[in-house]
């Protein structure tokens, strides 16, 4: 079905992620796939057999020359991800691209630029950022259910695939970087981060990252490639209540808990000891697990970069989304080469 | 029974651990208890009515002029350690301390010292190396069967019992630092360690540490006062396996994965790309989930103590193991207060 | 400290569970622990020097015969729960006597008589009903919360001690019986039971039982001694809502799950499958985890009986209550041997 | 790739299960994809366009008539599985039928019977014999590692998708009969089942099944659509080892665990209590956890059906398979509708 208002998009790289991209616009009937890009023939043709009314093309160019393309979606390996932008939007087509949005900030500093001299949309894939599960932390978070935020721990590690052009840093922490950077909204003012290589010379397949913020609250990750086990848990602790999101777990990946500290001050006592222990005492109540939206994070994406196309407003993942999440990822990278010294952002 | 050859021994403090203690020496037929000393009158009293055989008393000194008293364990606040311990040194009795061994590295160095020189034994409670699952842990590290050691992570966090007169790294990191120390028996080089306060101001109730040492071999470690749900969970990557430890589960606390990468280096070739594609591949196989010894590690412990005593020899977990994790709680603690710089050892 | 309204207790039996009976009188103010009694002497020492105020015996016709005992506890062999209730009785005290009540329902009717006729407190140990999670399945069962209840299905199996005198029906099942009797508050019409002897011919080490109500509610039971793993879960499902009691779980041992179908009648449709699906749906919600009390259950019924006994009331686990699930067993028993056969309640 | 000695498939019904057929059969290069055929027209053409390869039909007999089709693949309702097979073979066409193989064992015996005839390959779709969990399970028993298996117990429960043709046994119970056929290869002599009916009248949602042996081994089935929690999972007892199947890991789903019962008979002593005690005793050891084969289950199935083409041998999984599983179906249908009664197989 083609209808006169669907967006026209053309999707450049056919590798791990760019099927399910390909998936997402082909079943939303508010786009047309129209072209096909990728330099490996074999992946061209499978994808081109699999959705035969798309064209298919080893050279972008040909396919940016198309007038009747309104938009470019970009899976590409990240060190492509500017040059690649930066023609489609040079040819007047909006922007779809994988996380990272580049490889460097200067890099997102000019497509950023470029978008708004332009008026055309520039968005970057932060999937998780529209999972039931994020989206439902941020709706707890925002209601102030959780009581002033203390600090937010994430981990993300497996025996995953090892990247040869980039670092676990560049490969896992844009994931936890943007649900982060989504629920607190807030940015940090100092980095340290460490790592090491057991691997391959020069790049990293362990990391941690610690983020410093204006007052007591902290953030931390941990990213690894080479752990025995799958752990994607991150824990949110607010003053009053306390999140475990557990993407592991099929539905139940958030648990709310009614746990906390109670501190009161008062005017002392003789026996100091004695009246400490009244002050600060732990609470412990019940545990809600809240049902989530289980669509696929990636048709609200695809959805959200179209509307945002037809309604030309600034999709929740823009540039300057994924300009912040750069930012971190070079002085996390910064800070790793300097042995885990602080950088300040 | 009070055997001729019976270890007469002596306990200082009633609060939270002592009482196991006093439970262990009890019923271990080669020690006799023969006193019980707390400034508190009522735990005093408690403990005193559970083992009536047992002299009490508020006053310490009175307990070490005692002439058939052989040795005292110390199971007071970390403070008091020291001089609890000198003194009892002083009196020429063997000591047991609670861990961490004393508040500063000074203070542990002299007790050490003052061990050596009256032919005392000196030693630290550090529980976990005598627990089935790290003995087990040892016994694989040293069998090889890991290959190259590459990383240990630990986790210990929980909705705990806040301390007010130590910091959550005093009073967590104790056990993992000894763990870690036993079971790879190497030193780092330096150290960065960050955390934060929530709860009372100058006491930090979450905290990360990363020892760094001479190789790409890396320790991290994370501790929380402030957490919803309780993990105590070590991995310890090789070359060839790696290990899971989850101190939470009844039983099955180890488990052994037959996982890791293969990399091989060639001469290269024209097709780069699937060349590296060869050379670097995941490997899986089977888990094994060793039987583990039940037996209390405080059993061990006294025993230990006992026999180091009877045979003059020195115990596994001595001053200098109790030295090398004070350090290490030390450099932690100036780089805390350093704002996470690195901090050599 | 004895007051002038304590209870007088005397305890039969220093086994397994005796010693927990024990020590929860002894700490209970509201008792006083005048006798210990088992006919094992070593037994009987060692809980005589733990308890040095109580008095002990071999023989429990001296303790009965004592003016100032008031009440009896029994927690011998079930063989001789009827014989030792019975005597005490007829000295006048009042009886709490371990699970099941007795070994056939003929005893437990006599029993119940006795106690009704000279006014004595007769109860039963059903610790499970007692417990946080229990009480909070009934409070919320009560609450109408879960609609229409339509089934109740128990696993209860681990490796476990086997025993001598009595299959694993007698032994597991008074918990599940129990906990069930007191939740769902019906009897049951028939039951139909299985089971195989695979260590000790003619003492069943795994059963199955079901249990038909008059309407379709139906209660299934799983006991086995010789299971790999420990697991201890109830499942109980209403129309509106289901929970999954875990009882292996340290805290979390509730969870509320708001899920079930919906089915509406409608007057049909010409394309009856099309109406049907929209007929049958499932809905799934959140999940709730409510808090517990966390008290050990066997302060509680110590607790009940002491009250029983000085207010002159009911017990919620009286004679009663111990007659009703000792039929159940009765019924389970004649059924294995019928190899299955359906016997009428 | 068509090649002459692919075999030529046609697959009747597109609803649940038949895409993942279509995918299998099309993926494998020994076949050749030249029919689909469905009532449903939207079902029909979608399937279609993602085939365009293949022809389309609403008419199963407009297959059946053509020369160049070599083998039938049924995936439709149960009730229509026998009229299916009967004039697939019946053209002379080899048969594959989705499980349970038939509505009735004669109606089973009958396709049997004609296969053998026709000398046509005659094979059911029992998916989890060909898993790789299942086959490695399979491996152990064969090796006499286990012991002299005792029991087979097996729970499947979910919030599951509603039947309107078939009740839960029907549903679910062919996959933990075919399971339990495979790898015990020994027949039961009898059945008692029984369930309830919730939803609609008529159509039970939760059942339980007993088999007897001619010796002590029992197998026993939970199968339920109105479980607030999916759990999978099948304990397998030894004498000397003890398997775990759990069907919702994501890959260690086998756990065999080093567990049993020693007993040894002696001649008795004056203290027959002690001596017991000494001849039953618990022994527990490490666990393994074996990697699978984690190949698509349905791959295997294609691949063995299309090999018996071939080759001119049985399948594993054939007919009389099938038939096994059918009697099974219908005997726990009859006691469940005498309430439970056993049934004489």
């Amino acid at each position: 079905m083609i209808g006169t208002n669907q967006i026209r998009v053309g999707v450049i790289g056919c590798g791990y992620w760019g099927p399910n991209l390909l998936r997402n616009f082909v079943e939303n009937e508010a786009a047309q796939l129209l072209w096909i890009c990728d330099l490996d023939a074999k992946r061209l043709n499978a994808m081109g057999r699999r959705y035969p009314a798309a064209r298919t093309t080893r050279d972008y160019r040909q396919m940016l020359a198309d007038p009747n393309l309104d938009a470019v979606v970009i899976a590409t390996p990240v060190a492509t991800h500017y040059t690649f932008a930066r023609e489609a939007m040079a040819a007047g087509k909006h922007v779809l691209v994988e996380k990272p949005i580049t490889a460097s900030s200067r890099e997102a500093e000019e497509l950023i630029e470029m978008a708004e001299t332009s008026k055309l949309v520039l968005m970057v894939d932060h999937t998780f950022i529209y999972t039931g599960a994020v989206r439902k932390i941020k709706e707890i978070v925002s209601s102030g259910e959780l009581g002033e935020l203390l600090y937010f721990d994430s981990v993300r590690i497996n025996l995953g695939l090892f990247q040869r052009d980039i670092n676990v840093v560049w490969d896992l922490a844009p994931h936890d970087l943007s649900i982060m950077d989504y629920i607190i909204e807030r940015q940090p003012e100092a980095i340290t981060a460490t790592g090491s290589c057991h691997i391959e010379r020069g790049i990293e397949n362990i990391a941690y990252l610690m983020l410093r913020f204006a007052d007591d609250f902290i953030a931390h990750f941990h990213f690894n490639w080479l752990a025995p086990v799958k752990i994607r848990r991150t824990l949110l602790a607010g003053s009053r209540k306390m999140i475990v999101y557990d993407d592991t777990e099929p539905s139940e990946k958030i648990r709310v808990y009614d746990r906390g500290v109670m501190t009161t001050r008062t005017n002392g006592d003789a026996d100091k000891e004695a009246v400490y222990q009244t002050l600060v005492s732990y609470r412990t109540g019940d545990v809600w697990v809240p049902k989530l939206d289980q669509t696929e994070a990636l048709h609200h994406i695809c959805q959200e970069f179209l509307d945002a196309i037809t309604t030309r407003r600034r999709p929740l993942a823009d540039g300057h989304a994924g300009l912040r999440v750069v930012r971190l990822l070079e002085a996390a990278q910064e800070s790793i080469k300097k042995g885990g010294q602080l950088v300040e952002l």
